[in-house]
This record gives C-alpha cells, sequence and structure tokens, in this order.
C-alpha cells in the first residue's frame, strides 16, 4: 500500500490537470504576447484560468494577478503595499505563526524601516483578537494573517480581524489593508472575497491538486500595489515575464475541479482525518493532538511523545507512508517549529510531531495501515528509546 | 504546411523535457523539502538539472539558482547588485537595446535614486565600446548588456566589455560587476563563464525547447547578492518559494539535448535562415535586412517598406505562418520599436518590419513556402497600399 498524507507539503495534480498542461505544451504553445493566432490562443487560456480563479473566490477576473506561485504572491502583498504605502505609515501586523513567507518577508521590512508586530497565538495557534484591536494605530498600512496555519491547521478569525480593521480604520482615517495568505485555507473553506473586508489574498496551485510553479493574488480592484517583476509588462504591469501557460492553464482546470462540491468531498476528508485521529487517541498513549478540533480537515498535527518525529517519519516511509515533521515549507531547516513554540508546546512536544496532511485521494482503509504501523513504529522506538 | 518561426518568442519543448516533466508531475511529485523519499527524489532531480545547466556554461553547481523565468532572472541581477552595493556607489551602464526586463528595471531603479547609463549603438545594432569607457566610472557598481539582442540577432563584444570592466576595476579598485542576459544567446553561441569576467548571467528553459516557467541566473561564487523572493530559503535563501520540479527537471532535460552538438544544429538553422534571406533579398524589392549579417543564427529581421508588418503578419497567418513584429516580449504594447529607434531605422522600416525567428525544427522546404506566401502579401498589400 502507498499512502501520501503529506498533501500540505504538495499534492499529486488531477489527471485532467497534466492533460490541460500537454495541450499548452504541445500543440497550443505560443506566447501570449505574440500577435499571431498562437498567441491569441494561449492568451485566451490565461483569461479562461482567470475567470475561474476569480469565480472561485468571488472576485471580478481584473482582480486576480497570476504569478510563480504562493511565496511570489505573499512577497508581493507585503513589499508591494509597503512600498506604495510607505509615506502613510510604518506599521505591519501579523501573527507569530505564518508561514515563512509572510515571516521572512517581515524581517527584511523591518531591515528597511518598517515595524511588525506580532501577535500571539493561544494552545490552538488562535490569534489573540484584542491584541490585535491594541496594535492597530494611526501608522498601520497592513494586517496579514493566514487563514488556515499550514502546520496545525487552525482557522483564524478571519471576519472578525475584517471587522476589527474596519473599526480601526473608521477611527484613524486611513485605509489599512488586509492580506490572508489562503494557501491552506483555498479549497478547504469557502471564501469569498466580495464584502469580506479582504484586500489581498493570496492562492496556490500545488496545494489543490494542480501544478507546481503558479500561484495567483487577489487584489481588490483600485488598490495601489507596486509591482514586482519588471518587464513586458505581462499580468497588467504587476508581474512581468513570458506567462507560464500551461502552469495557468492547468491551474484554472485545477480550481474548476475542485472547487465542483468541494465542501461534500471535505467532509470526507474531514471522516478521514477524524478516523485517524480517534485511532491514534484510543491506540496510542502519550500523545498530544496539536491541532484544534474544529480545524482544517485536512491537516492532523500530533505529537508523540517520547519519539522522534524524524524517526518516526523515516520509519513510516518504509512502509511506504509519506508524512511530515511540522511544515515542508521551511526546507529542511532544523530545529524547533516557530508554530509549535508559539503555541507552547514543550520540548518533547516538539520532538515528537508529526503532521498528516489529507486529500480526497486517501481512504479509510489506508488509515487503518497507517495506525498498525504507526503503532507498531512509536511502540518500537519507544522500547528502544528513540533518543539514545 | 504548418510554419513556426516566432522562435525568439517562445519554442515548442521537445517530446522528451515533456516525458521527464510528466514523470515529475505523475509519480515523483513530492516537494523537494519534504524529509522522505518522495522529497529526497525530487530535490535529486533539481539537483541533476543544476549540474547540467552548470556544465552547459562552464559554471559550478553551486553558481546556479534556479528562477520562475529569464525575467526573474535579470531582475535579481539588477535589484539583487543594486540593494547590495549600494554603498560602493549608484551607476549602471547598459544599453539603449536591451530587452524591457532590464530596461523597466533601470527605470525603477532611477525612481530609487541610482543612475543608469545607456550606450548606444551602431546601425548593426552593437554598442559603442568606447562609450563604455567613458562610462565606467568610480560610481560604477554593474554593467548589464545582453549577449544577442532578441529583435536584431547583433551579437555584442562580450570579452571586449569584460575587459574594459577589468582595466576600469584596476583604475578605479573597486569591483563592478558585468551581467549578461544570454536568453537568445544560450545554446545559439558557445557560452563559457569561466574567466569571462562575466560575474551573472541570465538563461531560459523556453526559448530552447524547455517549459516556461522556468530559467535560471549564474552567480560568480562569492559575490552577495540580495535574494529576492522570502521564504523557506529555497535555491539557497536566494529564491524561496517551492521548487517548480516539473519545469526545473524539464529545464535540465531541455539544456541536456540542446547543447549536445548544439553548434553543428545551429550551422543548419543558420543555413535556413540566409535561405531565407537570399530569397527575400533575391526575390521582394523594397526591403531592408536590419539583422546584421554575422548576428544570431537564428533571428532575421526584415523591413517591408510601405507594408504594415502587422497585417503582413495576420496575412501570413492565413497560411500558418507565425511570425512576428520586433519582439514578443513587449506584451502587445503598441508603438515603436525601441531597438529600431536606436539603430536609427525610418518610419517605414519600423513600421514594415518582421521578425523571422528560426529553431531546428523548421527546413528549407517551408522557407520555399514562406517566400511565395510572403511575395504574394507583399505584391498584394503594395498593390492596396496596406495604410489606408
Amino acid at each position: 500500500m502507498f499512502v501520501y498524507l503529506d498533501n500540505s507539503a504538495t499534492t499529486k495534480s488531477y489527471k485532467k490537470v497534466i492533460e490541460v498542461m500537454l495541450r499548452y505544451m504541445e500543440t497550443d504553445y505560443g506566447n501570449p504576447s505574440s500577435l499571431h493566432r498562437m498567441g491569441l490562443d494561449a492568451e485566451k487560456a490565461i483569461k479562461e484560468a482567470r475567470k475561474i480563479v476569480a469565480a472561485s473566490m468571488g472576485a471580478k477576473d481584473e482582480e486576480i494577478y497570476f504569478t510563480s506561485g504562493g511565496t511570489e504572491a505573499d512577497n508581493i502583498a507585503l513589499f508591494g503595499t509597503a512600498y506604495a504605502r510607505k509615506r502613510k505609515g510604518n506599521k505591519i501586523i501579523t501573527s507569530q505563526i505564518e508561514h515563512p513567507a509572510i515571516l521572512e518577508s517581515c524581517k527584511n521590512l523591518v531591515d528597511m524601516g518598517f515595524k511588525v508586530e506580532y501577535l500571539p497565538v493561544d494552545h490552538n495557534g488562535i490569534i489573540d483578537v484584542s491584541a490585535l484591536n491594541d496594535a492597530l494605530d494611526d501608522q498601520s498600512i497592513l494586517i496579514t494573517v493566514m487563514q488556515i496555519n499550514n502546520e496545525l491547521g487552525s482557522i483564524q478569525p478571519i471576519a472578525e480581524i475584517a471587522e476589527m480593521k474596519r473599526n480601526a480604520e473608521k477611527k484613524i482615517k486611513t485605509e489599512i489593508l488586509f492580506h490572508t495568505d489562503a494557501v491552506q485555507s483555498f479549497g478547504k473553506l469557502p471564501i469569498n472575497v466580495k464584502d469580506s473586508g479582504i484586500d489581498l489574498l493570496t492562492v496556490s496551485g500545488h496545494k489543490i491538486h494542480g501544478p507546481k510553479g503558479v500561484g495567483a493574488i487577489y487584489i481588490r480592484k483600485g488598490l495601489n500595489i507596486k509591482p514586482y517583476l519588471y518587464g513586458g509588462g505581462q499580468e497588467r504591469g504587476l508581474r512581468s515575464g513570458t506567462e507560464n501557460v500551461p502552469a495557468i492553464a492547468g491551474f484554472g482546470k485545477a480550481v474548476d475541479l475542485y472547487m465542483k462540491n468541494f465542501e461534500k468531498r471535505m467532509e470526507t476528508v474531514r471522516t478521514i482525518r477524524n478516523y485517524l485521529e480517534e485511532g491514534i487517541c484510543s491506540e496510542i498513549r502519550d500523545i498530544r493532538v496539536n491541532s484544534p478540533k474544529d480545524g482544517s480537515p485536512a491537516i492532523l498535527n500530533v505529537s508523540f511523545i517520547g519519539v522522534r518525529g524524524e524517526v518516526l517519519l523515516h520509519s513510516l516511509e518504509q512502509a511506504n507512508i509519506y508524512v511530515s515533521t511540522g511544515s515542508a515549507c521551511s526546507s529542511k531547516k532544523r530545529g524547533q517549529s516557530h508554530v509549535l513554540e508559539a503555541i507552547g508546546s514543550s520540548a518533547s512536544e516538539t520532538d515528537g510531531v508529526i503532521r498528516f496532511s489529507f486529500s480526497e485521494f486517501n481512504t479509510i482503509e489506508e488509515m487503518d495501515y497507517v495506525l498498525v504501523n504507526l503503532k507498531n513504529a512509536v511502540d518500537k522506538f519507544r522500547k528502544l528509546g528513540s533518543f539514545q
């Protein structure tokens, strides 16, 4: 049996996504900037994908800009806003548990003279909304808080944040932008940017059975954001460079397929996730479930006390089961997870952490197989003492 | 007959490139940052591609950084150098006929307080090396001159530029970096960065029968360049974001296939190009060949006086022949080509311009077909007066 439970790191593309990509690689390979039919066909593919992505979140077509992925979209949101608004203020508010694409960008913005305030989170990884209220002042230009945390699956109170932003705007009489990294929530939760108070939103292709190397940023119409890549003026000047047509068309196809009845499919995913959680809780002692009960349907983060996560990961790998220790996004940097640290995990909880992340391709039978192997591995390493 | 002569805009991927991409989309779809075998397999694919790209230009593996394309690589070269060296000086020297990825970045650098000097070119589109000598001063931090111009095919005197840079460095006792955009020359001319004086070099996948959405930048070992995308620290911190594994692996395959005996294949491409040039010169009157005689083997730029290039393009399109008016990279911006303006073309020469760009898939038979259709179209529009 092959069990892939690292879907928050990346997913397998749908067959139909690959078919669409093949069309734009093999036959309709024109450059969208070319004036002839092959160029127009490529341009049409992008237009079609933009329409699908826009519709999936209640945006207008012209509010969607394709990027090379989620990280680029996050960077555009932060640097694009900071550069464009530095005369209005210098304060950016975020959380302690954001993706490195946000946190590392923030560090860089601090070097450039901006002030960043990192909101604390509770033991469930949910930000403290009253801390946000305190942080909002007349220097604030941007709030960036992810919708679903990639390690824990915690869901942030986006509507409350937006409400608080609106109140603060009334008080200080300047616009404050609200960006959310929705890479882990796109297709897991319903998203509708219309009247949501969200000004900027990041999504990625390869987390929803679409291609790697493509993402998008929603930028509310009328916002002035500084361009990120300079050149031929593609993506209406925001992001120059020959469009990655196969990936963009494939992304469109993925969104199209994924969003059809995703709520129903996510119910199934949640059932599978909960089945594994219950199995772990009832069969393995000395564990701690780090994911909140009402979090993402697709993420289960568990600490196996007294076992090293990495050792467990490699043991499961022997059984063709693929999981993660925390997130994959930090590019193999060793050391404590900043997310577990923020929720107050102990050293042994952090050491023994495994993230299981699910997709619609997983099954209950797979979970039975995982449980058997997991229990054996944990028992074995606890007997051996995996720290020696 | 189908004749694609827009290969400087983009090329058709090799079948074997697509096969490699399929492998990393369908089977080995892991995230290189994942610790398990699927992650390691993906990481290995990137390592292999890096080795191939490095070897193709005499670089060390660790001097190659993958990007989302040529435009991103150009932006990294310019902004990465400018930010890292702003304390050493504020002058950037380039040419009037660079790709928009360079020229638009330069405009932005001017807004940020840098000084940019644009070297003039002669009627062949070759920069004036003595002007470079005059421009080099103790404020100079970067020279960026493309190796082959994308509209004309002119080849710049890279070795002379590097020599001049070395001399200037001795005089002013500071390092001046030399970047070249080699997007149009990679695989057309031999490139060896070793001992070349080149510090930074841009290449792109989709111009050499590789995938769109991927490129690379050579950064000489030891150089300090400011990162471009912040996040998980991929590409040794220069360019964060989940690696586009299928595209990177496909790029590696394309370079591998393309570079094998490319000189021999380029001879064939040049024969085909010259055959079309001679045919046009002998069969169509009132034309001007804008490409220099000893330029790129793959580009032929011709002005058909008294005919509008765009009208000619669409007429050829009816016969399934795909060409370009100037470059495709300026994303359908209308108006004069800055390159033709720089070489002193007249208005009628600029209006009637067509760029034919070739690949190894073109044939002499195709050129006969193009010639017949081209002659008919030019004759017809001249009779009608295409400007009415």
